[in-house]
């Protein structure tokens, strides 16, 4: 590590400064794997980190190719309703302090200008309100596509002293940006749905362990609930936040098109806004005016796409279980019409009689008794919408004494003792969980590469790999890298053709 | 009851229906008090029930007369950030089975202009983007006012057969209407917070019972969690929703300005939506197609303002106690320079330790122990935010085991002895809502006058009481009192010279 920096330093003259990665380089990081990278200076061809454009083709995703009457759509308002990890998120940023907040979703032309960079990079997709009822505004007013610049003037107004810092306050709001290319539900859509974390401290110190703290809570969110491994590292000079010092982030990778996905991000921007808006007050230990230290952090509906591209199959929906709305569907079988009655109605009411028990132990479960369907209709219709555990309750079940189960992300079938349903449905919903972690934890792993060869840095993004590689960090080099590693012919949009792309610096280092 | 009926349709040759009213007039109504009012055909010019604008003058607002450095703008993320009702009611129609979901806050001009009534209504407050970075879109594209526009094309494709109804879902979202005049913190603004529920059945029965179950909620939140008394009642024809067959509300008093408040409305649309975006199934029973039958429901942040206003006074917020955001404030006093540093110390330690205490007990509490500002700072500082419970302790205080309780909405002052601080402010934290809710609720009726006399109408409307008053029901009827009732003199906005204004046809009518 420090051979690597001091070659940066003799090629480019200065220090290598991966900002508060320092700081936080013995973190223990228990929620990603060992995703190690080199960071070193070298020729320009070859300095290349891992790749692949965080943009996911909509046609690889099994919600379009499986899609029926009761498409995206209904599936959004029945499976996605509340946003799956925003309670454990709101609950834990609560823990450190932090409130919530909501601030107007309008923003002038005039505070949205003010930082220069930030507008520059948000200005083509700034959607502007011209007129309300029929009368023409006299300016037009911006929807945010971010709240730095709604929040701060407030900001300015409140810090005085430093006694009035921090200021640490977040909002679940919409935002709009307004993407003229591939909208893709969930992933890329021109209002989204997020909270935006933004805190003003005294010192840069207090400022950069916030942002870790953050990406730490951002990582647990895909292991710990969406049971998708990520990999935390900084973003590149090109790809950072506009206005901000340094951006941190989380990455996951999507087997089904080989491409990362930008999972949340932790920007840490410095003194850069709080000089624009003058946020700023009287250090109390040299009497001078100081500028406030300032972060801002979102997480976006996109968990739900990343999700839904990650785990789910041509079957549909495949749901981790401890974010599924519906954690297990009972499911009456075998009933004819030559049944008797009297069995017809004991199956059914030992499938309620189940439900009802796993309700009584936390476990969100339903049964499905609708008698105008078949069993086959409702096994498609419940793994369309991948609920993870399917039991199914028939005469020859309830002659064993037992329920079968079916295992909706790897079809595994198997028979469990009726009486001790919801305990082992406990224990199979967690063991889904960490099965599901560690079938994408092999894929990924198994998919990525370590090269510093740029002929074959091509041929590994052709086979749809995540690629790590020594890069120079800089924005020219960046599209230079972009441009060369596209094929000729005009590849689909977001297919791997399209050339490489940055994810992130990994915060955890390897040797080449 | 059935005699006033009787003149009625004798008068309008049809017969009054008051909907789904009366299906519940004998629903028991616990949430508000006799509020009874008659209703009977009669002359024109004393055809007039309740009035009063529902706009406040903000001048009248506590907020506004008390301005300081850390004005609105600072109690606003201070204290109001997560919707103080947010979690009741959300908990409640999930308890219906109302499920959350999230719809785009984009509409398309097509979508919104299909209902005539509807837009007509709306148009003059749509706010629409027609510009996104420096591109002119093709049509502009309008933000929801509201969303019936925007989620019924959904209900429609989902909607196929009676087995899809009910469906019953809810959003909580922000929704623009942009007001020419006077917008008002919380009250009146271009964009505001809100729930709105939006749900489809197949009988008319189904659906009308549901508006005053919802209804019923919503006087709840008044009453249960803001401390205000409100009257529940039918909008005239004129007031009522732009599109629905009829418009429920509650109404709540506002003292020091004597208007009437809008609180929250619950809608039955009838099959005007339904036949407009064709949501329609085929009826079991006659085979027939059928169109569905909806309602819509909504609240907003104005709960917030008008819990400010009825409840404020020239010191700043007075907040209920179930609602408070931190509802006891320990304070260290008659601390002085020249008290012994163990004294001063066993001051701040006992302060902290009651707070702890009755955080313990579940009662939001937090102890001010900044040593760089005095007790009466922090005495003022904590009335303008309102916090219903402030606590001191000083040397007297420890020498007689004892705290001092002084009670922010009354002023009242106390002495209770130092171990039984939690139970008696659980205890005190009770009746301070009671109290606050009967005080009010006192105003509210000895300002509530019931009269048939033009003359005395007017009277009554300058002495800022709420009228009820018989009244046929008719739009021009309504307009020809506000205009006939207004001073000549151009009054302020708001003011009750402006005239008087319909808030409800009461569920519970009085005689004459």
């Amino acid at each position: 590590m420090l051979k690597l920096k001091g070659q940066y330093k003799e090629e480019f003259g200065e220090e290598y400064t991966p900002a508060a990665a320092d700081a936080i380089k013995d973190r223990k990081d228990a929620t990603t794997v060992a995703t190690e990278k080199t960071k070193k200076a070298g020729h320009k061809k070859s300095k290349v980190e891992k790749s692949e454009p965080e943009i996911a083709t909509p046609t690889n995703a099994p919600e379009v190719k499986k899609q029926t009457k009761l498409g995206l759509d209904v599936k959004k308002q029945e499976n996605v309703a509340d946003w799956y990890t925003q309670n454990f998120f709101d609950k834990e940023i609560k823990k450190l302090g932090v409130r919530n907040c909501y601030f107007p979703m309008f923003v002038s032309q005039n505070a949205l200008e003010k930082e220069k960079k930030h507008i520059a990079d948000f200005a083509p997709e700034v959607a502007w309100v011209t007129r309300a009822g029929s009368s023409e505004l006299s300016e037009p007013i911006a929807i945010r596509p971010t709240s730095e610049t709604v929040m701060y003037p407030s900001y300015a107004k409140w810090v005085q002293s430093h006694r009035d810092l921090p200021i640490r306050l977040n909002q679940w709001c919409n935002v709009v940006r307004w993407e003229f290319k591939h909208p893709t539900p969930f992933l890329r859509t021109r209002e989204f749905l997020w909270q935006e974390g933004h805190t003003a401290f005294q010192t840069a110190a207090e400022a950069e362990e916030e942002v870790f703290t953050i990406l730490d809570l951002y990582a647990k969110v895909y292991t710990d609930l969406l049971a998708i491994p990520v990999t935390k590292g900084r973003k590149s000079e090109k790809e950072k936040f506009a206005g901000g010092d340094f951006t941190t982030t989380v990455e996951a990778f999507v087997p089904v098109n080989g491409r990362g996905i930008q999972g949340a991000t932790s920007h840490h921007l410095g003194q850069n806004f709080s000089k624009m808006f003058n946020i700023s007050f009287e250090d109390p230990e040299t009497g001078k005016r100081s500028f406030a230290w300032q972060n801002s952090w979102g997480m976006t509906t996109r968990t739900i796409g990343a999700m839904i591209m990650i785990h789910g199959d041509d079957s549909g929906l495949v749901l981790p279980p401890r974010v599924a709305p519906l954690q297990v569907i009972v499911i009456p079988v075998g009933i004819t019409a030559q049944m008797d009655e009297e069995t017809k109605k004991r199956i059914t009411v030992k499938a309620e009689e189940i439900a009802k028990n796993l309700k009584n132990s936390d476990i969100r479960a339903e049964s499905d008794l609708r008698d105008n369907y078949s069993p086959g209709w409702k096994f498609n219709h419940w793994e369309l919408k991948g609920v993870p555990i399917r039991l199914e309750i028939g005469p020859m079940d309830l002659a064993k004494s037992q329920v079968t189960v079916v295992i909706r992300f790897n079809r595994q079938k198997l028979a469990i003792p009726i009486d001790s349903v919801s305990p082992r449905c406990s224990e199979l919903l967690e063991k889904i969980h960490n099965d599901m972690y560690s079938s994408m934890e092999k894929i990924r792993d198994e998919r990525r590469k370590i090269t510093a060869e740029w002929g074959k840095f091509k041929e590994l993004l052709e086979q749809k790999c995540s690629i790590l590689a020594p890069f120079c960090g800089l924005p020219e080099c960046e599209d230079a890298i972009k441009k060369d590693s596209s094929s000729e012919e005009g590849a689909d949009p977001g297919a791997p053709g399209m050339g490489a792309k940055t994810l992130c610096i990994p915060l955890k280092q390897v040797c080449l």
